[in-house]
């Protein structure tokens, strides 16, 4: 078991990735001083797999353990959602010492945070992220919460896990294309601060799916990226400066995304296409050198993600929506940008005409 | 004007307590260091008196201020209204930089504040408590949140807000019974802090309604109690422990104002009641005299404020409310009970044949 902890000001939490640790969530837990009532989040699909033995561990260990299942897709990361789980905190007289424990991906995680964020004004929570994409980046670092019917995770509040498990062998039941849509945030991370990391992967023949990683190298690449996400949060947990080089390729993916509907391309894709562009304005701008762009590229080929944009979206469209994003500042835009692999700058001064002509090369 | 200082492990900020000070929310707000984007947030009862100055002074000092009006009422702070914040804070473009602004009593601060928690994963907020228990209490602390259809404020979370602006000339159009249901809060912070305004209270002849009091016992009223809850606050910022003391007759209050489906009993009513419950409870104990007791009683009445339980009210039915309170510890009801006046002490060892005794007393 590998354990990282990542330290805030007012608290701190492991971050533990340990293959077939969901048999030991409840030990782990027993350790944290939690109250005795735990409520399960999940969804069907995930839960068939793995609630059981969640359960059984959780009751091991000595909590009393109800759960519930919301349904699966992110079209109920809703508020709705949480209300229904509001009514089950409530029914099931859920006080403040409780815990709610998410077992998913990244739509369970940041749905039962944020309920845990706001019931009773905050009760426990701990996180076991089942997707690659939510053990790298979703369960880690306290952003929880749901979408507005007009924009994504416009309702949400930051609120801290007491504890993240990671168990790698969940992955195995993983949909391949949820799978890569994990490896562009592991690419991500190499980007923006781990060369080695990203060096590792380059060495790996192929990506695109899990049976072709190694124990070993899968367990480098959640280590390596759960510490990145650790390193970039415990210093600015509330995305004050630095947190905003998580958003290396999140740019024009959120715009691709959300013109896409979410539907064509999912958020991993979207990231994928994102870097690609990131990458070519730092060239053409004259941050950062062909051959990285190209190295960067072959990575994501690699990973069977997709790096051209969707033809079904106009540029102009892309331009409009990087307007309407969250993190605008008065009406600039920010854009992360690769100096190096593993280094990235921060600007808000990209003019709108290299913008387009990115887009148009790719 | 009269400034007092929130200390708090991650921020500070000032309680400003100004008559007319409405005219320079403006000014102060202009050295926060906020966006210029302003929502305020009120209901049509304070916004007629209030709103028109109140926009003035924002946009004296140049902010965009847009306004929105949630309907009057307990009823309405309900996550259904927060949801109408959430669309008007999407249609008018609010960017993180952004201030929610609360003009009005506990309930619309309560929903503005849980507005602002959440939108975006928080953005400023200031409160303009309107109401005698909203500038004592409410406003000051960071709790907000909304109701339950079946439990009040289960639903929440802490967010400070940036400045809380106090102008007690708005006092002058609230209703004689709002009015002293924010008595009941004073008499409460001179029980269990300051036994000095418990003093200059008795001095005065009448309480029950805002005309008898003096410009400077008001003055001195609103000081001394937003002191003590910033006091406490400030030392306990989540209510870990010692803020439990601000709940000094609130447990019984509670009880009190959920069966009478706070209509019959107001809030300030039922801590009134509950206060006397908790002093007979401590004389009963041996804690503190009947002479102190006696003193609070006439202090209560001099407000107008009852002290009996109303009589429709079954003495079981409270007892058995008090177990699903939500401060409830693995089963056990906390009292905050007077030792003398000004000082407390917290015990969760009352046996409930003691609880069922005073309540027949009363
Ligand atoms: N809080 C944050 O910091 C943060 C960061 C990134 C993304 N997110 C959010 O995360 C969400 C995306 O998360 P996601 O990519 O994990 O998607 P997801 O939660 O929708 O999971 C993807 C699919 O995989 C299924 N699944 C999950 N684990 C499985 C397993 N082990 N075996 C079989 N099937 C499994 C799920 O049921 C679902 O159908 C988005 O809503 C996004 O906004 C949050
Ligand atoms: N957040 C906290 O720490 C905290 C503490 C105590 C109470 N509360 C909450 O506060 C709420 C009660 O607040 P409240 O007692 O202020 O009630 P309120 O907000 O409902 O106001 C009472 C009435 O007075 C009217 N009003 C307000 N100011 C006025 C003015 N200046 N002139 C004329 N009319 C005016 C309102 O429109 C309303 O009809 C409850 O929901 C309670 O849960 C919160």
């Amino acid at each position: 078991m590998h354990t990282i902890r990542l330290n805030l000001p007012q608290q701190a939490y492991d971050i533990a990735i340990a293959p077939g640790g969901i048999a030991k969530l409840g030990e782990l837990m027993s350790h944290l001083h939690l109250g005795k009532q735990v409520l399960l989040v999940s969804n069907p699909t995930v839960f068939q797999h793995y609630g059981e033995n969640v359960i059984a561990s959780l009751e091991n260990a000595g909590f009393d353990v109800n759960s519930y299942n919301l349904p699966d897709g992110e079209q109920y990361k809703t508020l709705a959602s949480i209300e229904k789980l509001y009514n089950i905190a409530l029914e099931n007289h859920l006080e403040r010492a409780a815990t709610m424990v998410a077992l998913g991906g990244g739509v369970i995680g940041d749905m039962t945070g944020f309920a845990a964020a706001t019931w009773l004004r905050g009760i426990n929570f701990v996180q076991v992220p089942t997707t690659l994409l939510s053990m790298v980046d979703a369960a880690i670092g306290g952003k929880t919460g749901v979408n507005h019917p007009q924009g994504k995770n416009l309702i949400g509040a930051f609120h801290q896990p007491k504890l993240v498990l990671i168990d790698p062998q969940v992955l195995q039941t993983l949909p391949e294309r949820e799978f890569r849509a994990g490896m562009a945030e592991v690419i991500k991370y190499g980007v923006i601060r781990d060369a080695e990391l990203f060096a590792m992967m380059e060495q790996c023949d192929r990506l695109d799916q899990f049976q072709y990683l190694s124990k070993n190298l899968l367990q480098e690449i959640l280590v390596r990226s759960c510490q990145a996400k650790a390193d970039v949060v415990s210093k600015d947990e509330k995305e004050a400066g630095l947190r905003a080089i998580l958003n290396y390729g999140h740019t024009i993916g959120h715009a691709v995304e959300s013109l896409t509907g979410y539907r064509i391309v999912n958020h991993g894709e979207a990231v994928a296409i994102g870097m690609v562009a990131a990458g070519q304005l730092a060239v053409n701008l004259g941050l950062w050198e062909q051959a990285a762009q190209d190295r960067q590229l072959a990575l994501i080929q690699k990973t069977g993600l997709p790096t051209q944009l969707p033809t079904e979206i106009e540029i102009n469209a892309i331009v409009d929506a990087l307007q309407t994003d969250k993190k605008v500042k008065a009406g600039k835009v920010r854009f992360i940008l690769p100096t190096k692999i593993g280094v990235v700058t921060i600007t808000d001064q990209v003019p709108s005409e290299q913008i387009h002509q990115v887009l148009q090369q790719m």
